[in-house]
């Protein structure tokens, strides 16, 4: 949220009931709207806005438009041992990532480990809801999806590759480490919240028209050259990605997503690995914490800086926004309350 | 190579056949010097020849100094179902990760998937090699490896995190796309080797005494701040990756490793995944030529310059090495005729 923003505050329960309401006249059933509603909450409730309330009106034109299936059900394709591909038949995409992330536990919960391949589903919001869902219950949990190309491969000027966000999550006490990243540096809405407030980014996210790397948003926003992470790197992470998504769930690779009129019919993996089985079952928070209170040991790199381990921030956002609300812009609020 | 080095050209046959007689006066038995031997050579052969020849006579001090035991042999620990824990027993890292990768692709062949979680193992040299091992047999691979401390975690100053190799790979023709990256964006070696020849680095690899980014090595060897791929993502991914590393395998975590007085005792993680029995199995190829060609009509961001897959260059290398030998400094080949 931005300072100069026109912010209210709601509370989880009225952001959901709001998104029941909209979501059933939608044509979703009771069981589904509640779902729905709650991921949407949930990603807002712990501070991803951007992929929660701030989305929800696209979600629901997405939907008016016919790319979003509200009453489809994901269908089991194929089924080879601890590995499933399933269609999402275009269905709500938190919904069909919700049912995978649990169909890959229950597939986990026999075979220790279980992969479920989801094809022709739509975008699943925030990733990292499934890492949490997965990792509260106990299990980690690696998953990802392909999107539509929004980024140049490394060495290259035009959108080839996606973002392609990865989820790594474990159980950590009552919470979770989840790490939760897309392969592009910033996001072209991160980089245009930045030009709009005319500041540099933290660091080089992109290139200039010269070719150079720069910390300027509006220089990328023209070049559309986001950085992907780490370089050379973060762009073959994204290609395996993609390849991977489209070979295990044989649904559409970024290429073929690309070449549609919207980003629907994406490709997702979910690879959920039991842990109440292992060896070293007793130790393993153990194990985990001796990690987190060495990395809490760290020389910060300027005074007071706290090292924080991914997911940490999730928790604090979580119980603050359950006190006070979570911050709404009024504008978009009053929008909502219009749909 | 650098180019004013003294370099002379090896054949494949006769660097295995040196490296065959060394492990052999080592105790390593016939079967394992001739595989141990091999994955040194392939390594050099492919072109990373940081983890190849220029790497043996380490590997060497290593068995001499007890950290390396060639005798063990990895065994069961633990089966739960698809995944397995094994305990390396301190053998050879190649040969151990080696047999991960054919015991995870044995299991997957049964289940779909299979998971080898291998505590107590020593260095895997080129994580590449089991990706390579896997994709050319038809399987998908995920795996990684940690690795003693070596970098600062986002924010900090001082090594708390391993700069833990990740690799995924998928069969691609006769050949394989192969993505095999470390979460530190230049190794310490290789900012060593621009600094000796009095270059920048190509991009930003690290901080400055000022906490700068820049792309001075020799200020960067100076803080020990070497930068993690994509920032504060990579420093994520290496905790990520560490954490999972040591709670599926039972073994040592990153801290954990640290504390010895050499790195040895590592943990590693080998996924595989069969493809023969998706219900796209006949069109995986088709998938991923596409996506290559995609890949490769992608508008250059300098003239001439070509877009590469993750692998792609790994085959060029390789031919050139078969018909013109393996370049290895003179020196260095000298002192390895004489271990």
């Amino acid at each position: 949220m931005r300072k100069e923003e026109n912010i209210i505050f709601i509370s989880a329960v009225q952001m959901k009931s709001e998104f029941v309401r909209i979501l059933t006249e939608l044509g979703f059933t009771g069981s589904k709207a509640d779902r729905c509603a709650g991921i949407f909450t949930l990603n807002s409730l712990e501070g991803v806005y951007s992929h929660g309330v701030n989305r929800f009106p696209r979600f629901v034109t997405n939907i008016k438009e016919g790319y979003i299936v509200p009453e489809a059900e994901p269908s089991l394709v194929n089924r080879a041992g601890s590995v499933e591909q399933w269609n999402g038949n275009l269905g709500p995409g938190p919904l069909n990532a919700s049912f995978s992330t649990e169909r890959a536990m229950e597939i986990a919960s026999e075979n220790g480990i279980g992969l479920v391949a989801l094809g022709n589903t739509n975008h699943w919001m925030r990733g990292g809801t499934y890492g949490w869902q997965a990792a509260r219950k106990g299990f980690v949990f690696i998953g990802w999806t392909n999107t539509e190309a929004n980024m140049p491969a490394w060495g290259a000027k035009d959108f080839r590759i996606g973002n392609n966000p990865l989820v790594l999550a474990v159980p950590y006490e009552n919470e979770a480490v989840v790490l939760d990243f897309a392969m592009s540096q910033f996001s072209y809405g991160k980089m245009e919240l930045f030009q709009l407030e005319g500041k540099r980014l933290p660091y080089p996210g992109g290139f200039s028209i010269n070719g150079e790397l720069t910390d300027n948003p509006g220089e990328i926003l023209e070049t559309r050259r986001a950085l992907p992470v780490g370089y050379w790197k973060g762009s073959g992470l994204s290609i395996l990605l993609d390849v991977l998504a489209a070979v295990l769930s044989g649904g559409l690779s970024t290429v073929e997503i690309t070449e549609k009129k919207a980003e629907y019919a994406l490709s997702q993996v979910f690879i959920a690995i039991s842990l109440g089985k292992l060896s070293n079952s007793q130790n393993i928070q153990k194990t985990i914490s001796r990690i987190i209170r060495d990395l809490k040991d760290s020389v910060p790199a300027e005074n007071g800086n706290e090292i924080r381990y991914p997911g940490e921030n999730t928790v604090k956002v979580r119980e603050e926004n359950k006190r006070n609300g979570i911050p709404v812009n009024k504008d978009l609020w009053e929008r909502i309350l219009m749909l």
